[in-house]
């Protein structure tokens, strides 16, 4: 795994990094105790790190859920702007809590690497997107947001325009024997996105043909709309 | 009116077609069992039809509209995610419910060249967008999403950035004897798009020469921002 | 200051004009007796004035708190769609009503004047953006949205994607004696943009040095993004 990209120009010391889908790492050694009384989510941490994207939800929550997974570090809150740089859906802003700047240092670097792979599984077309990611193992990140088992399988299937979501989340849940854990759309748990949005666990290699069955309808139904999905990076489903 | 264009390149057995405004129209014959449970709106459905655009909301509501009257169909949902690629309106998400595969493949069908007809009140600038939309007789759609009475004479105007709705309502409700049925903005029933939207009732022709009056003003400010709303059909209110 | 620029090719009476970052300037002298029904927060006013945008929050509540100062007009409406023509934040729709017609005209005319000034505070890169603002005197409209103590000095920070925001609130905070008034992000008081937003108080040079310090670490930051922010005016902050 690549590491990212240090901010060359910039000698501000809170930065991380920066990778693909605008997105940014940084860290905050001690918060200002004026926010930290007012960022009720913070809890009691002092030491933070900040991963945010304009564009880019499931990849990069398993990106950080990788990364806390590794480190001492805490998930302390994942929002899902309405972005993507003009298209259909999320962005993202995530906070972890560490108990000193080495520890989220290290967690947000680890949380760019992953974010760079994850993003071998979203693909733009001219027309929309489709989101995918996979977990062996589900961790903190993971079952905070998605409320999935913990240490299970993880699947999730994103597409936009809606309809194509819907079509996506159908054909998981009849590829095998999966377990639906989210259903969203645009009036139900997302923030207005024009996508259907399906999070589902089960048996690892249940869980993953499930997600290349939704990628494979996804991907003739952007083709049919007038263009083929590019992947951001390299697709790691197999 | 022309049939909506096959996808050709795609032997998914769900899509229906694609039209303007990034339209796709789906069918799903029997919802898998965990979806149903989960998606409240779609009450006992098991054979669905789903259309849903990036750009657009009054002209393809219209068009379920239609579709509906024509066949033996049920409006579900009608969600309107943030969208217009970019732009500051809606996008589409509308379900319907059907007997059968083949009633839910009709109305789809329908809506699909519907939606590409009413896209002509549809106006695009570099600075902003229209959107009107007139039906002389509101169906079990209109009814559902505008609280039209049934079968009456329906209007409706939008204008992006909100002020320029804003004197496009004014100006409407001024045209002559009608009745205002929904103000929407930012804040009030939309999905903090930067419109301003009119939804109103009365005599047919009353309703329709208040939705050219307010397409006219519109007109004139997109231009006065900078550059021609630019129809993305064939406008059919002469 | 500039007079904004008269929509020449629109003869249309309620327009008073446009300027950057898609905004436009209209009065209605005596709204329809149903909108004004409808419309719970017109209050009693008939003659309204109105200013919208496709880009910008902070910059035009600013240009609307210097209009009103300056005229006999009340704000009565401040909201904040999602837009920024496919950037990650707000635009704008305001309402300010008046005893009458020159009175509302006037004030948007201010308005839009002070929109062009402000805008010199609004960088926009290729990845994201930056808004800034600082006011002297916090006046009816900034008193209103960010509950800001009367008259005292007011600053304004926003950067896009979020996680940048959140360094340069962080920043503000340390960089001298200012209180905190409202914190924002995606899931706080925002229409889910992909930002952090901090409004402060304080001494006016203090306030002043807090913004300037969040410029430049924002600026930083877009810049390790992949490209400098450029400003949509003049930087007023020297």
């Amino acid at each position: 795994m690549e590491l990212p990209v240090q901010g060359e120009k910039s000698q501000i010391t809170e930065l991380v990094g920066t990778t693909v889908l605008d997105t940014i790492g940084l860290v905050i050694p001690n918060v200002d105790v004026q926010l930290r009384a007012r960022m009720d989510y913070l809890n009691d941490y002092r030491s933070i790190g900040i991963l945010s994207s304009r564009t880019g939800a499931a990849g990069q929550i398993n990106a950080i859920d990788e990364a806390v997974k590794r480190t001492n570090c805490e998930v302390l809150s994942i929002q899902l702007p309405r972005d993507t740089k003009g298209w259909g859906g999320h962005g993202n802003y995530i906070v972890i809590g560490a108990a000193n700047e080495a520890d989220a240092r290290e967690a947000i670097a680890l949380a760019l690497s992953y974010t760079k792979y994850y993003a071998g599984e979203l693909y733009i077309s001219g027309e929309g997107h489709l989101e995918l990611t996979y977990s062996a193992h589900a961790g903190e990140a993971i079952q905070k947001f998605f409320h999935a088992p913990a240490g299970e399988a993880f699947g999730f299937v994103a597409g936009s325009p809606a309809a194509v979501g819907m079509v996506m989340a159908d054909t998981c849940m009849k590829a095998g024997d999966v377990t639906l854990l989210r259903y969203m759309d645009a009036d139900h748990g997302t923030s207005h996105t024009n996508e259907v949005i399906l999070a589902f666990t089960g048996d690892a290699s249940a869980v993953e043909s499930a997600v290349r069955a939704a990628r494979g309808v996804g991907l003739g139904l952007l083709s049919a709309l007038g263009s083929e999905g590019i992947p951001v990076g390299k697709p790691y489903l197999i």
